[in-house]
């Protein structure tokens, strides 16, 4: 019935039930990624290997995998790095490491979201150092890691319930932050915008947030600040 | 046109304009108030006056006054306590304080917020430790007031924006907590909306929270709390 | 990939899938609480006998279990107390009550919340009077228990749809008032926010609000106000 | 440059800055209403006047009237009867009424919502009974009306804030009821959304509700209902 | 550990897992009526018995029933009346019908909540017309039964997605008319919220409004209306 | 202090305090259009003549112009075209109308998106013809100009409160119809997005929406459709 | 219990569960439409069945159909054509193209309801060009195809998340747009509300918008358009 | 009345009114801002001049000035540099700039935030590349500035209305990105909610995203990022 696009373009490969651009990394820098939301457990496998082969010198990323999506890709592609709490899996070899970006999480329930962002940073070429489980309700812990705060080129925060950390730890530091507010909570957190509006308007100058649960964006973002960075003593 | 309500009730004052409980003090041991919002100046020195001559021996507490009635008030009421931040004024004496509320605010803004729910402790019966400028992106004064913070019977906590401070404050005591969340912001603070949500979600147990701008509900809260509480030493 | 965390903390229980803070007791003078939303049954019972391990003479509380949570507690620990309604358990002895806390509830279905907040109640150290199915369209029933109400020390009042009983309550007493929205109606209840904004906006002066469903965090607050209030007569 | 649309009709007065509908009478048996705002004070004559010559032996109802309006009308329409609560007036004979609408308020506040209500239902036919400053955190009051509450034909109850006065009216009595939400508030009553809200979910079965601080509407109703009613004993 | 709370009221029904008001009918004039959401069949059938014992002479409704509950019911309580499409059932004779409520629908999705506001009214004391299927996308059907509508005492008039229908009707009749919103929609309907908000600012004056879904209020108050109308000719 | 951006660009009419895009005729075959909110008279008379200078041969329209606005286009250009009921101005030559759109509005407060909605039509170059005050509470009005409706090419719709008109016209024609929410309203109708809401989900197949008091925004669509459209009998 | 609704109507095939209106195409000119959301896949194929039989001379369109339903259809109307994508169906002959429809959308999450757009615009009389994944991140595929968006009569754009496609779309060519938000996205999109408002707050002119994931109401309106849109070189 | 509160701290400074953090630069390496909304024009020039005598050597910055204070700061301290498009001041040597942000806006309206922006870049210690009128209703501008887009070590992106304008900017480079969403648009827009929630939902991989009208908020955050990057060819 309609009329067929039949376009080839060099850029784009056609898998039938997606067209994958696999021309980013020529144009911004960055690896390939997958977003697994709603595709099959062999879609996923197919793309991951499609990509993988254009492009074998450097890492695939596929996030936001089911269970069955992360088994599939176990069982069938056994050189894929598999990380279980991201529900996120790589192929291909991570890039060397440039600058270092510290992700800080709030509380147990916020450690899905902190491992997205903190597997984007390292495919996207930049160290991690992660800083969990301090929570604004114990100042006591975050106050004991300020210096690797201040040794960072980037922070990634992540939070949920009322969003408070990005506030604290920017009164702290003059990294660049990126806030992620999680969708942890109940009844009038409403899903995360608590914790989106908290971050947005934090009295601490200079936070910058993401969508909620995004872990991957705030990934790439901090991920492009740090490799960018002039190298300095104290970071890893 | 109406049937008229010409039922006589000795609880009640009917200045014509307004009917006002002059029982109240008898059912919840509290004094009289005056919601002053929408009110004439006229009408504020009138319900004052009133409400002094049939209980002179107590305060009465005026809130929420324009620029126009504080003038008023200050011009035909020489005896009248005036409070120009908090926009409120009592008459007849203060009751002697029980206890000690300690009103913690976190900005500059927050100022008239604060300065409500304190002199509202005071008229219904508590002592009050002001502690002001303390908001988390500057946690050093914060951490420097922990005793005065512990040494109360209860606490009201005023901040806007992102509305961390209770959290905060929250995780460093034990001491009975209420939020008041302000309209200090803009854009995506909604009006206070933002710090309000933040508050209800905070990961410290046992906040509890107030209306946006609400000084005298938390005032009130706090009051009964304190002026109810067993003595200890270090409270003032 | 990343920066182990390896920084031992006394205060800390590292579980490995959570790091308890074993401390609060000693911050707040409150005892150790597992929010079980999210947790596994397992996780559930190896997180209770860690805690009550490190303090077995005192109570530790677990909250919004699921029923399989509920079903290996009773089957593995023994001496727990484990409470259906309130989708709770503890473990070890309960603190000597003192100050009452009345627990007023609107209808049928606000019972789990109620019960969460009498338990939680109890676990600090405060006793509890239970009035249940007093909602607002059947005034006479609440209007029978004006004494029990007045007697009590710290009042947590639950309800749902419209919310209006904290302010009728409100009205009747001066006792400190924690009013708890619940999630119960349909449509234009939109989740409890209905019964959230109604309390929020309460005539009746010193309610103040926790999060929709947090019976919890309201038994926390009117606890810690019951337990240091100063003795009176007829309360229990 | 537009197709003139010149189709005359009886139905309609074409005032050139309006077309008023003259024939709602014939289709519903309610008189000839003018809304008033966003007109000019001379239009609101000029429409006044005009529905008047048409229909001399009945009322014509003008709401929502400015200052200028209502002083203008005086100046200009001595038969006029003026109503400053309600910002209202009326020009016409009123109707003989049949059955009495109850016109509940909660607070000072609402007063011009409640008398609009009130002015509706005169001049839609029905008689009123006035019943002022009844709120939810004063039940004395309320609770010595009921037998005027239960001779009503219609009950309308105006409240603001927290809005829980129809809840608490509704179950005392099973005669229909109307509530109308006033944007009384501040903060988290988002300009009367929380007590509209709060109607909607009233525990007492029965209650209908209409827009925030719609008194006209709610009086259309009630008097339809009230004018409808088989006469019983005690209804004046 | 709580004080128990035996105070025993004849006015009560208390089943264990809830506390059942037997009195409404004395108070109010309505029959006893049972809210099956999150109640067990077997809870069901049990208070259906036990309010009908309580007053074998009259009708007891039971709505929001599930599956599994319209079952038990219909093989357990054999003089039961089932309405499958209300999920609703009644129990006991109903009363002789006085006046008539119009109960108007839209469209096929909405008959569910029409029913349940039919079957509410016939056992609250009213006659029914049904009319259905009115939608105002086709308005011929519509016009086509003015004079039922007219000669109502009260409609019921119910629709999703825009909720237009209630003003059209309005705009043709002047019976006392009850806007029914539903949650027929997706996307931008946002459950029903926009179809509530439309009839909330309707245009045809008189229009009143219940919860999105409720046809139970919506019958009560209609009945009420009707039950209580002067006879006239036309009307069944 | 900032690099200077000074890419001089015939496309664009730089004019210090706007730079102004004269290439959007040839690019959408649309005129020039001045979006007059918060620009300076001034500002508005230099560009409009700076646009009419480009293009002598075609209209420039302004929109959304203050008092001041328009009475300084009228003094200063004497060959302006005024609207003074939408805020508008002209100036040059009008284009033949090619089709005919069908503006057709609910009530007299809508009249000022009406007639920005029928000029924009004018100036993109299709014929209009009016139909106003034809709100679904009278709908013998609406049925009188069916003809009207079916002759049209393009129908814009514009209401405010509920916004049910476009689904009753959706509904007796099947020309492509645009709808247009206005801020009329009051309380719930929360400044247009009840009509917005109700739009969105007509039930009347084929219905477009625009933001809120966007006459300008359906004038483009819809005169865009009428120019294109095939000529046929009956079109003016 | 009811009284009885027999009118005959020829305009209204009477199926039991359902009344469908046979008359549409003679009012618009438009075909019959089932809309399958809540209908079991039995009443779906009997409402083909019967339409299909009233006009065997043209086709019916089925959309929203659960798996089950498209299976049934399947197999018990041979000459059905399924488009599984679309979760569509149509029975009886396609009419003849007349004008094109470019329906164009932003990435593969998409897809499903481009394809519904597609198809109904083929059942309502018009040609379509599909453009798929031309998300506005990667704007070369895009500008590379904008011959044949200018060769279209009417654009259908479909973007979810941001839904920032149509504004430059609308940019790039004079076609009338529908614009059609799709609920692909997380978090803050709050089911495509996000790009709702985005699409609604277009800076390109003459951008319309329909209801969240709406390909239907997109394609009634663009094929309209189309097919009375006056023939010009380079349109299929 | 209260306790005072008299610790002396160096690092702030008391005036009376206000409590001014004069320590930020040695714990986060950024200048002293002055948040000017609120404040007196008087407040202003005295927390200028105070700020300033204790660090002369580097820039005070102070942000959303009134007319009246622009005007007194002009007056009063006349080595001050005046910004009146960004409604700002900075007093003092502004730092070597290292490092490049481009500042990119879409629309004239936006031009306030873009200016404050640009601005704050420049005294927290980059340099400044200034790109506006690039909205995405006009693609050729934007795609003729791509070099300069991706020269830059930091882009701030500023748009109103869907606030597209990140998305597409987001996907022409790799450069680090903070979209700033303005209040510029109306009706749906919600006071730029609209664009805000675009932003959070771009589709370009690595946009960050401050509150509405934050300029302030970006500039800082690009500062960081673009004076700590590692120097590369073609950056200025």
């Amino acid at each position: 019935m309609d009329q067929p696009d039949h376009s080839p373009d060099p850029r784009i490969a056609d898998l039938g039930f997606a067209r994958v651009d696999v021309d980013r990394a020529a144009r911004t820098g960055d690896p390939e990624v997958v977003y697994g939301a709603g595709k099959t457990p062999e879609q996923v496998v197919t793309i991951l290997r499609t990509l993988h082969e254009r492009h074998p010198e450097r890492a695939v990323l596929a996030t936001r995998l089911s269970e069955e999506a992360l088994a599939l890709v176990g069982g069938t592609l056994p050189d894929a790095g598999i990380d279980p709490v991201a529900r996120a899996v790589t192929l291909g070899p991570l890039p060397t490491p440039r600058g270092t970006v510290a992700v800080v999480s709030a509380g147990t329930s916020d450690a899905p979201v902190a491992a997205e962002a903190a597997l984007t940073v390292r495919v996207h070429g930049a160290g991690v150092d992660r800083i969990d489980d301090v929570g604004v309700a114990g100042l006591h812990r975050l106050l004991g890691v300020q210096d690797r705060l201040a040794a960072a080129d980037c922070l990634v925060v992540v939070a949920g319930m009322e969003g408070a950390l990005p506030s604290v730890v920017g009164g702290l530091t003059g990294v660049p932050l990126v806030a992620v507010p999680t969708s942890v909570g109940y009844g009038a957190s409403l899903g995360g915008v608590a914790a989106l509006l908290a971050m947005l308007n934090s009295c601490a100058p200079g936070v910058t947030v993401v969508n909620i649960d995004n872990g991957y964006g705030a990934g790439v973002h901090a991920a492009r600040v740090a490799r960018n960075a002039a190298p300095r003593p104290g970071a890893s």
